[in-house]
């Protein structure tokens, strides 16, 4: 798949970080950021712009904060064209914290926001475009979104906000591809101005094929890690992504080498991927949170218990 | 999904074979045998019938062989609805192993071919249907077949062959779901009076998509494994196709309790599934022989390297 406009933005810093409170170390950072550039990768997200009056630094690490003065200890000195993302999520972030954008090394800020919240987002959204900063909306729990809301978001979206990109984002894994296809049809039949990004959560192994069948649908933003580490069974690897796209500009060997000398090593320590309890999760279209819960007890391969704990739930 | 149709075979034991010389133990193949009969599953293929005279029973387990007497101890005592599979490889086989499909407890003989050899696999395929069995044709390495020969055998398939159904097999997890789309719809296009199945291969993250893709396009039967176990990145995992077909006589519980009892404790002492040079092998469509070579290798983590060297044997 050859189209120019399509653009691959890394979060394995920032998704990757909701397993570890965000504490990457500088070194693993830099590593991370010289690999993409080196990759040609057009976006790396280094974390989330969260308030510290709501979370503690004590209790998380750098890139919960993502300080201008932390991004530039990660990223100075290394040749690269990659531009630097942060997430901002709604309701969690001090707007004073965000400088203006030619005073800082960002260069897009993201919006992550559920259907309910659209009209916060775009608050927020259209604060960070005028204080000069590509920005996108991304819409959350997609596959719990209903129908009639949906479209009010994206039609509001679409007339009201600023963003340059709104990604459809399937927190749960559950999407398949004739639904992937259903929702990038229809942001795009609503979101004229705009682009449409997709980011895809691999519960069910599915996160590489629906990515796939967004860009088949025309989303020319789409979001990967590398060997695709994000928050429970992780997301889109960035290599997968890389060997499929035919842009000559990507590279996939030096995310090769950084999986070899980096990720292995982390796969050891930390936990993410195809892991049932989060395939179960996928199945039933429920967030992760009770899996990643079972992971950490004593029960963490009792299946089948755990399968029936959430069907027993769904039947409350 | 739900189309009564559809048919979901089990091969497990036979491509999982492929991974420990065919010796997985009595029990084991009872605990697999016993969860999908449990989960409703059609078919368990059990392993290959290969001569005695190529292939010596001092080197290889039984499922190499799948002598009448073996697979009976597997199978007694359990209740079950689910049909026994063996696989034939072309030239591999003494006919006179087969015996009447009415002297033996198998119902099913998949004929597994490259497109080269699609004569031999008629020729095999008609003597198996003629001791009534049900049988299929599956067309091995489908990435590397030439469209005109492809034609050419799938046109001889359906004029010239008894089989049941006739498979597209990505025996190197090279497939997207455009091309996977593309050689279904041109099956369904030639072959009419038979069925079409799909049996993927998991380098690329992508069995399972590419398994739903030859669903929507009216592929009838579909493989998978437990837990993705297969050879090098492993198949398609079953119970993600359990979790997706709608069909109620299907059950994932069993196969959850199976993956936790039996499939966690074997993945410590078999290495099956996403490891990056069975990925570099998909995306660059070679078989994954020289992934296994390397994963024996004390260079097994060296994948750029390895990338390397495949990229220059294709410029050879």
């Amino acid at each position: 798949m050859f189209r120019e406009k399509i653009k691959v933005l890394d979060c394995t810093i920032r998704d990757g970080g909701l397993m570890n409170k965000h504490d990457f170390d500088l070194r693993f950072v830099r590593a991370v950021y010289k690999a993409l550039s080196e990759a040609g990768v057009d976006y790396m997200e280094i974390g989330y712009k969260n308030s510290r009056r709501l979370f503690s630094p004590k209790e998380f690490g750098t890139w919960k904060f993502c300080d201008d003065a932390d991004i530039k200890k990660a990223i100075e000195g290394v040749e690269s064209k990659t531009k630097i993302s942060v997430m901002v999520d709604v309701d969690r972030v001090d707007l004073e914290d965000v400088k203006p954008r030619k005073d800082s090394p960002v260069s897009m800020v993201r919006v992550a926001s559920y259907v309910k919240d659209i009209d916060k987002a775009i608050y927020l959204v259209n604060h960070f475009a005028d204080k000069g900063y590509e920005t996108t909306v991304n819409i959350m729990a997609i596959s719990r979104a209903l129908d009639n809301e949906l479209t009010e978001a994206l039609e509001q979206l679409e007339k009201e906000s600023k963003a340059d990109v709104i990604y459809i984002v399937d927190s749960n894994g559950a999407l398949y591809q004739e639904t992937t296809e259903f929702l990038i049809k229809k942001a795009k039949s609503i979101i004229k101005t705009k682009e449409i990004g997709f980011h895809a959560h691999n519960n069910q192994q599915l996160a590489f094929g629906n990515t796939i069948e967004a860009i088949i649908h025309n989303a020319n933003f789409v979001d990967g890690t590398v060997y695709g580490l994000g928050r429970a069974a992780g997301n889109c690897p960035l290599e997968l992504i890389l060997g499929f796209l035919k842009n000559p500009k990507f590279d996939i060997r030096p995310v090769l080498d950084l999986i070899s000398k980096e990720f292995i090593p982390l796969r050891e320590k930390l936990e993410w991927g195809y892991v049932i309890p989060y395939a179960i999760a996928g199945i039933l279209d429920e967030h992760p949170r009770e899996a990643l819960a079972l992971r950490e007890s004593d029960k963490k391969e009792n299946y089948r218990e755990f399968y029936e704990s959430l069907v027993s739930d769904i039947d409350k």
